[in-house]
């Protein structure tokens, strides 16, 4: 049953084939099996979840996702379980209220599993997440449990966020689909605020069906994708500007853009535009100073119960960001922004890295970001599906990047993708 | 001591000619004197104020706002005060922290006094607060009772907060100075979400010079105004697509026209751009949407403890707000942010209504926005000082409105048209 989709295992409950409980009973045998090597969950109530599907197997209302489970990363609020930002600050908080994807995916009748683990205020402080695939290994950063748990069958859907990063490379890294909308797209309200113009909720599953049909729930239906065949033209980005993936990377990007043309779809390389170099810098403008704002209480009163590796950050915040330097960032931004939007003129989706390569060895860190941050500075939709492996034997996933609210497209798009790499 | 402006508090407590307890001290008195007929404030514990007031009379850590009391509207989060959003639902809630405006102020040695009663979720639904200048008239809202309690003396220095007309207004109708920056100039984080891309923080003093150091405080400096006398160049505009203003009103504008010409500033009559008359259908259309994004929870699994009235405006906005009709108004709103700018091209700011006129009698209501809404949406900063009184003896204020980002250019005309106002 881990290999269920959301979308089978929505269509079996909805025939009266499957009940929602016995759905959540094989989800928590897969993180009683797994779990003691993933650590992929910050708070789980095995009871509290069976209760919920339990109702849900009673109830008459059928939402589009009823009883399917979900995931919610430990920065985003809800009501009936403790939510602690990955802080030891917020140790045992209780929100008053749910944000407001918890409560537009219960409405549609998921089933919440619990809270998975994430980086300290999604910054760069690690939890204690392990990739599924190999322990030794990160599962990506910063929503580590969210990647790990839908990677390893734990659950079907989840929650993340991505201001940076955070969504994307550990979707490759734990090979699932990781999809972060169009900012702005899906209201943020109760995520704990890390950049307030960059922060975006971010959507795990493992096919690009499952993360639509969620994108819809959480959108009020801003997102809704037709995800019949569409025949997509793709611009294969020259990122060079940010440095070379590895070998593994650059070679699955080849083999994927050959058999995309086999399958019909128009590929055109493009070139770096002007200016691409410096995006992440202007990533780094915005954020710094944004992340020092959000975070003013804890910065100015608990500074001593951050982690060391975050007030370390902050620290080298302090003396970097400035006004001025903000300002400058933001002018930039929009030009960015702006100018960015004729990378699209002749395609449909950008074709990109999602990461260097494979997931690194370690936990100290949770992989460089540098394929990433330039997409959430441009304010663009982005979804990551596995493509291969690499000489770890680990997953790598191929980035499509979509024009500013043209997430549908983006959808199609990736639908396309993932159908033509799934026919071997 | 209830005429002491914030700045001048703030110097004579650094120059040791007052201590912070008496001040606050004689706050707490002025509170006992009119909070039963006024009822600006939802929390005020003495003790805890008075306390803070001691501690910082002894500590040798100076800043801006060192020792001077403010009032916390009760949509913003203080992690030593109930903070209920004006809402049943959250009776009692205690936020795990303090929101970053908080935080920043706390850290420039401003004193808490309390949290000030807002309507329901700073939406229509209106509080307990009265006019202190007259009982049977409305503050005006959603930020009554900061607006009220500033009128009245009880406290030098407040934080509102405005989405569509909630400090301006208030303001007005109190006789203070209102104040909201451009959007996205103050971090909201902390701020309960009412429309993500409308909120803003909204500050009340009695003196443009008071808003302005407070203002450069919750911005971490990226608001620091010159306000040496400079001569503005004001564009009187003609807001008649929006209906007049009352007779008061309009006389009590053309005065203030005529006065500030004499003191020097150069005054030309603007027209109406194209399209004025639907720039606040477009704030409507970005409201509700948003609105109802930002309360899925309370809406969802807690309406029957929302207000009759605020209740009747979520099933308004449940049946006209669409996916479809929000991104025609964000489409829209994004054109009517650029076409503005054309606005400023000869001039330094707009002299416009900050309301129809006086606060009208009874509290069932807080005043028509309709002079506030559009400049919301179009993220424009803007600001209100007392020009006068109405036929009913009630305060009436001028609206002054800025270029986008260009929040110092606007304090600085606010001085110089607050100074021309006071000498007769």
């Amino acid at each position: 049953m881990k290999e269920l989709t959301a979308l089978e295992a929505a269509r079996l409950i909805a025939a009266g084939q499957l009940t929602s409980e016995t759905l959540v009973r094989s989800c928590l045998e897969r993180v009683a099996e797994l779990e003691a090597g993933v650590q992929a969950w910050e708070h789980l109530d095995a009871d509290q979840a069976i209760a919920q599907a339990r109702i849900a197997d009673r109830s008459t209302a059928r939402g589009p996702l009823h009883g399917v489970p979900l995931a919610i990363k430990d920065v985003i609020d809800t009501v009936d379980m403790p939510t602690a930002y990955g802080s030891r600050i917020y140790r045992g908080h209780r929100p008053a209220s749910d944000a407001t994807c918890v409560a537009l995916a219960r409405a549609a009748g998921a089933i919440i599993l619990g809270k998975t683990v994430t980086t300290e205020f999604a910054t760069g402080a690690s939890g204690k997440t392990r990739n599924p695939h190999n322990p030794a290994h990160t599962p990506g950063g910063s929503s580590s449990g969210s990647a790990a748990a839908v990677g390893c069958g734990m659950v079907p859907l989840a929650f993340g966020t991505q201001t940076y990063g955070s969504t994307i490379r550990p979707a490759s890294f734990c090979g699932v689909v990781g999809y972060k909308p169009t900012y702005g797209k899906a209201d943020v309200t109760g995520i704990k605020t890390l950049a307030g113009g960059l922060d975006t909720l971010g959507l795990f599953a493992r096919r690009v069906a499952d993360v639509a049909r969620l994108a819809s729930v959480v959108t009020g239906g801003r997102i809704a994708a037709d995800l019949a065949s569409q025949t997509p033209r793709i611009g294969f980005l020259d990122t060079s500007p940010w440095g070379a993936p590895d070998p593994a990377t650059g070679q699955l990007l080849g083999e994927t853009v050959r058999r995309l043309v086999e399958a019909g779809a128009r590929v055109r390389d493009l070139p770096s535009p002007v200016g691409m170099a410096t995006w992440c810098e202007i990533q780094d403008g915005l954020f710094s100073w944004q992340a020092l704002q959000a975070f003013a209480w804890e910065r100015l009163f608990r500074r001593d119960e951050l982690q060391p590796k975050t007030c370390g950050v902050f620290e080298q915040y302090e003396q970097s960001a400035t006004p001025e330097s903000y300002e400058t960032a933001l002018g930039l931004a929009q030009e960015a922004r702006a100018g960015c939007a004729s990378l699209f003129t002749d395609c449909d989706v950008l074709l990109v890295p999602a990461a260097i390569g494979e997931a690194p060895k370690g936990l100290e860190t949770t992989g460089d970001p540098r394929f990433n941050g330039a997409w959430s500075m441009l304010q663009l939709p982005c979804l990551t599906l596995p493509m291969g492996r690499g000489a770890a034997g680990l997953p790598i996933g191929v980035q499509l990047v979509g024009q500013r609210g043209q997430d549908a497209k983006l959808l199609g798009a990736a639908c396309f993708v993932e159908a033509c790499l799934a026919s071997t």
